[in-house]
């Protein structure tokens, strides 16, 4: 998961009647599909394999690409419909060798990950002294400091504010921190890691150069951890003054060859048709990418291969796609949209799972009160395993082209309160999963997949526009 | 804090009578320090800037004596009495460069630290086929298979024991599992990181060759984190043949000077009869050694002040000591212990805060019932800062070889539910603890040392016959 900010949940058609059209073979297959899923902890399993075989995926990386011929491999072998690949180009970005290091006032190796996407710098680094500041008001207050200096941005991630609430706010340091320092001056950027948690964690994730007219020189960025980032915080309230060399053999090669993944179940009767279901494929190259986002793409497959286990298609087709790309440039995402340009007007309601498969909760709709409404319907069964939400919001990211166009969609929401300790980290491992909430997600997502699919009539597209 | 094994407590002195003999001014006395103490992040800022300025102080480096002078200097500028150092010889040991890479069946670099006085590999490092066993029975049922291996031992931390009783048994893997392995031809170990919270941070820890008859070969010992541990056991359960390179640069060289500082305030009427309190100054290799243990460093050193700054000294001498070498050896604890014999029969109690300056809660006690009656009455005036319960158990590491002399000792004890997340590990920062918490903590241990100093009779001497 990248980029996305928390959205405030509406509440107005939490009020409404859940007027569910679902059709008696929906339901029936709902109940199935709960049962097997629930019973069953092969989706984790399956999880468990495929990270602990392929590890980390980055965009442009071959275990990426040797990750997605597995899959389709694996597809094939569940028996699923149509499994193939659709080329993308990706952005291809290497972290090489990096390192912090504080020189004065004494030696101390810093837990850091530079960002994703940034330049590097000269192979013997940088040094400079560091000037730390608290947000971005507090950097223009200090701005004439600033020139020479590495900038470390102090900004905490709140514990009173929602998760993805707190991380909407904090991640806007990592995002475009760089040129708001080097506006004014400064060599290089360091962000205190955008986490809740950390034992001494640092936390990589996009960064970007917004400007194009190449008048802000870009600088190297890169994450500490949040120990050392209130270390250097409060050396510098003493007044001590502090030295980092920043080393970062980070380089953005040609754009690389990736894929989509796309396996389906087709529908009984309209067959043109489609409900997308998806997580990411792509990862950042710490850790193994389990949960951001291997959960969502084995819970999202495991959906459909229920589906097609079932043995009585619902009207529609589900279409999983794995997409390429997601945290460093969105290409799968966009690659997705222009390559179906043609049938989007068939796309009936675009899924993703990308915030980790923890315990489920509910579904989070952009679309009409229609699209809401028939939502709540197809959801009923899922109350007897905790997912009972249907709120307005965003979109999640790889599916938000398709919004863009006017796909209603939809994202799997869980309990998100540990999502940030792991989120970008070497820590995202599988054993942060648990197999009895994964599965959970996987009957969740079947649900939702068969009962639109299945439904009387297709939804009412349009987004939200109760949501930003 | 090393090697301590959690105690069950007795539960039977807790019906007894607090039937104190606290003296009027005693009792003056320790509403004067609670009141000090709490009113003031004078504590947490010394430590901060103490670990901040030092680091970490492992036995044998430069840092730990440059440490020790400074404390040294501080303590005189205090006004503490007959501040001085008492030289103590220490192991050893340097870590070194160190990694443990998977390099089948694929790559991956494992989180690892070295455990302390472990041998180290050959530069080229050590290459074997993984066998990871769950304790020491499985690796004796799978002692044929051990044979040219590293053995990882994955033994995890009880979630549901106490943490120190989960420590406890985990920890033996740490200690003693490189003979274990080493006498059925294993070519070294890795064992689980003895955590029950982990974001892929490996702990280290003292290990211990016990054999010294040559017959068992001392083979190299890190731990892993506990994800890796997990990973590389889901690929044993696969049959997934595992290789590792183990590098390790660890060496031991000759005994260094090191030394223990001691601070006073001396008794009124009994100069000559001493309460022992402290913790120890030096730390392992990793984080800043604030929580093990900067903080019962500091927080005991100001105790001492504040009761020097009251300006009516109790009757007995009162001496901080801040041991070295607790981490790996002892010595300081040991050199202590024998540079004081001549008047060990004159240490009334042996007071010892390691396990860190969390919230307290109460006062262990190893001593007769008679000693545990007296700490009673002079813990009464700490119930306003909630520590309230005295419990009989093991002392500290540091008194120990006091307590096998007879001396009465006391352990500060706290909040132990977040302890071993930072443990030996690099997130052993300060930022770990709480101003206010330290603050109570610095509290307790004044008004423990005060009312003990000024007690009418002196503590009957004993260890408990009721611990292990």
């Amino acid at each position: 998961m990248t980029r996305r900010r928390w959205c405030a949940p509406v509440g107005v058609a939490s009020a409404l009647l859940a007027l569910g059209t679902a059709s008696a073979q929906a339901a029936a297959a709902a109940d199935q599909l709960i049962d097997a899923a629930v019973g069953d902890s092969a989706a984790y399993r399956r999880l468990a394999l495929f990270v602990d075989t392929f590890g980390n995926r980055p965009s442009g990386s071959e275990r990426l690409e040797r990750a997605i011929d597995w899959v389709v491999a694996e597809m094939k072998r569940d028996g699923l419909e149509n499994v193939h690949t659709e080329p993308v180009r990706v952005p291809h970005w290497e972290r090489g060798a990096e390192s912090a290091e504080l020189t004065s006032p004494r030696h101390v190796r810093l837990a850091m990950l530079g960002l994703g996407l940034s330049v590097g710098t000269p192979p013997a680094g940088i040094t400079a002294p560091v000037l730390v500041v608290t947000d971005f008001a507090n950097l223009r207050a200090r701005a004439a400091e600033a020139r020479g200096k590495i900038v470390l941005y102090d900004f905490p991630f709140d514990p009173d504010k929602k998760p993805f609430e707190a991380y909407g706010e904090a991640v806007q340091y990592r995002g475009s921190g760089a040129d708001s320092a080097s506006q004014f001056g400064a060599v290089a950027i360091l962000v205190r890691s955008v986490t809740p948690m950390s034992l001494r964690s640092p936390h990589t994730g996009a960064m970007h150069y917004g400007d194009s007219t190449g008048r802000v020189k870009h600088i190297p960025a890169a994450a500490v951890s949040v120990e050392d980032a209130e270390m250097l915080h409060r050396m510098q309230d003493r007044g001590t003054r502090m030295v980092v060399t920043l080393k970062m053999g980070a380089r953005t090669l040609s754009p690389a060859p990736s894929r989509n993944v796309v396996a389906e179940v087709h529908g009984s009767t309209h067959p043109g048709d489609v409900i997308v279901m998806g997580g990411h494929i792509d990862s950042w190259d710490v850790g193994q990418g389990a949960m951001d986002d291997g959960g969502g793409s084995v819970a999202t497959w495991e959906a459909l291969r229920l589906i097609k286990r079932l043995g009585t298609r619902p009207k529609r087709t589900i279409r999983v796609v794995l997409w390429t790309n997601e945290e460093s440039g969105l290409a799968g995402g966009r690659g997705y949209r222009d390559a179906h340009l043609s049938e989007i007007n068939r796309h009936v309601l675009a899924i993703e799972s990308d915030n980790g498969v923890f315990r489920p909760t509910g579904i989070r709709v952009n679309g009409t009160e229609g699209a809401m409404t028939a939502v709540r319907g197809v959801m009923a069964p899922l109350a007897r395993i905790g997912v009972t939400t249907a709120e307005p919001g965003q979109p999640e990211a790889d599916v938000s082209p398709l919004s863009e166009l006017g796909v209603p969609t939809a994202a799997l929401e869980v309990d998100g309160s540990r999502y940030f300790w792991y989120h970008h980290s070497e820590a995202d491992m599988v054993d942060k999963l648990d197999p009895a909430d994964m599965a959970r997600c996987v009957a969740a997502l079947a649900v939702l997949a068969y009962g639109v699919a299945d439904l009387e009539e297709t939804l009412p597209r349009g987004r939200a526009a109760t949501t930003r």
